[in-house]
């Protein structure tokens, strides 16, 4: 089903938390314009900011995962072209660079071409280099506030098929990686959903991958849902099977780094045989991302590009508080024989036919096929400022 | 099928290796007889030996799995009762406590109990006290020699069995945890099948589990997969599911801890996700265990007592190189948020519909069904004392 005639972003309506990290800001001191980014390898241990003053070092922040997380990754690269606009840099080749920095994240170039073009058509329409620039960090700023926006959507119409899918409520959630306010500029995706759940009073547990190698599930899903006061368990990733065999899930909730034209769906390691065990024990299997996400180019699940990170994530551990740990080879600690080689893919791809439903800022697909996917896309999205439920904007 | 008519056994008779690393054995210095224990926490950091004089110190070493594996908790627990009879503790009391240090491995269990057997039939026929100590530890002698014994033909039987489902050769094997001459008085299980093949020629690959949360893969069956000089690659748990999406694995092989009536298997937490990965990529599972792992009075998986350990194996980071690291809440690095709680199972079970095959040393069984696995165990042993393929004794 493509699901966009019914609004269900009801049960944000009266929560206007503030969000207690935020993860990226845009700062203009008086020796020019920065990104202030929270270094997320060194959380939950210490909260330390991170200040970008050119291109070449957000693009390191994004290398080294300082600054991660699909939706977020789109806001880094719109405000890296900002940045490199204000500070006078060249903004084609500083383009290039972010939107290569990662290969997988569908939202990272999402956010620097539209970034760039917004540059280029000020430039073009015979704007000052100043005004161009102005344009632009306009533009990453509508990117951030249309991505808190999708968060919230994202909640409601996730909520709402929870809803569907489990009427008794009281819901078990199983989810992977990190997926909150540390990956959006709103609430998140899949963590998003299970905020709202948990606000709705129906959720019982959420089950909380740890996420190897980089424990972004211990680190910071665990940090995010302890700041909420939700009950939650952390667990190895290979536990939660006997969590499905002793049927203690109802329900998973994952993310989402890039999507396909056929509807299979790149995300954080461990995501695929999590939902070859939803699907063996008959449990839904549901993916939550913004359309940001979607990458209709991309044929089909094998035409994603992975990305392979560094042996040495899984060779040794690096200690979340020591400052650049894990950033190269040796200065972690030792876990396997020296000269041991690791096979160390960032992401893996769940095909379509294991996948529930995927719950977009537009509505909700269900079954998650390609044709589903390109409606759902060419759909036409609410009219632009449109006040979200219970937004007094 | 039942096979013990044919000896697979062949491969390794050529191969009289010295074992690398004795994971455990017995010493009878002029102070008094000790049990000397390689600590398993502080591999591959540390070649460290650990000298138990007593019974305490012995529990103590098999909860803290500085002793750890299958077979050799049997060993253990047949040389404590073997300890505490030659150095006059009361021999009921020390098998007690041995017999329930860990609850989910039989093979603990039965090495206790067959120490604890021999003890009192030598004082209940008359003997005097110390003879009745050697002739405890005799028993525990012949079990380790046995244990010895049946690592080879489970090899051999692997092998074969290897040879018959997998024809063309240039296997690439994925095991989990660690099966080797660290956890046996012998060559091993599972690993003693990979080392087999790989004496054969036949191994393409060994991708290793790392096998959260104390990372008996990375840090144990690396090293010994290093020091046979294997072809080997080592894995995030979760990053399994991408293996088996590309293909990349041909079998998978494990050991086990308990083997109940029905042919369920209790293995290391992490077993099961890989027995439903493999059934959905139509890839053999094999389990390979001695006799001792099999527990006919344990009627089915769900009556396994399943070991819960503690949630700051989690939580928190052990350097395999700290001594004492990972013995108690916050000696290790915090890699959660404080007061995280956590699921810790060491141990899930695999149902027999999920097994391909149990190979033990008395042959193998596939289908793994519960009458199968019954009339194996009633078959009558090989003859005591039966040379071994290209053994000269």
């Amino acid at each position: 089903m493509v699901d966009q005639s019914e609004d269900r972003s009801t049960v944000l309506a009266h929560d206007d938390v503030p969000l207690p990290v935020p993860a990226l800001r845009w700062e203009e001191p008086p020796e020019g314009p920065v990104l202030v980014l929270i270094d997320q390898t060194r959380l939950p241990a210490e909260e330390v900011e991170l200040v970008c003053t050119d291109v070449p070092a957000l693009v390191e922040a994004i290398r080294s995962l300082a600054v991660r997380g699909a939706p977020l990754l789109g806001l880094a690269g719109a405000y890296g072209v900002a940045l490199a606009a204000a500070r006078g840099y060249d903004v084609t080749d500083a383009a290039e660079q972010l939107a290569h920095a990662r290969p997988t994240a569908a939202n990272l170039a999402h956010g620097v071409r539209r970034a760039e073009r917004a540059f280029r058509a000020a430039v073009d329409g015979g704007a000052e280099y100043e005004e161009a620039a102005a344009v632009t960090l306009a533009e990453a700023r509508a990117l951030h506030r249309e991505d808190a926006e999708a968060s919230e959507r994202m909640a409601g119409h996730g909520l709402a098929l929870l809803g569907e899918l489990l009427p008794g409520g009281g819901y078990r959630v199983l989810t992977h990686c990190n997926t909150g306010t540390l990956v959006s500029g709103g609430g998140g995706t899949a963590f998003g959903v299970v905020r709202a759940v948990h606000r709705a009073g129906e959720l019982r547990r959420l089950w909380v991958d740890e996420t190897r190698p980089l424990l972004q599930g211990a680190r910071l899903t665990a940090y995010e849902a302890a700041r909420e006061g939700m009950a939650y368990t952390l667990l190895t990733d290979s536990a939660a099977g006997s969590l499905f065999a002793a049927g203690e899930v109802d329900a998973v909730l994952v993310g989402a780094d890039r999507i396909a034209a056929d509807g299979s769906v790149a995300n954080k390691v461990g995501t695929y045989p999590l939902a070859v065990l939803a699907r063996y024990h008959h449990v839904p299997f549901v993916v939550v991302a913004p359309l940001t996400t979607v990458d209709l180019t991309t044929a089909d699940g094998g035409s994603i590009e992975l990305e392979q990170r560094p042996g040495h994530e899984v060779t040794e551990f690096a200690a979340p508080s020591a400052p650049g740990a894990g950033a190269e080879a040796g200065s972690g600690i030792p876990v396997a024989p020296l000269g041991a080689q690791a096979y160390n893919p960032a992401f893996d791809v769940t095909p379509a036919e294991l996948i529930t439903a995927v719950v977009t800022e537009r509505g909700v697909i269900s079954p998650v096929t390609g044709d589903a996917l390109a409606e759902l896309c060419a759909a036409a999205p609410p009219p632009s400022g449109e006040p979200l439920p219970g937004d007094g904007r």
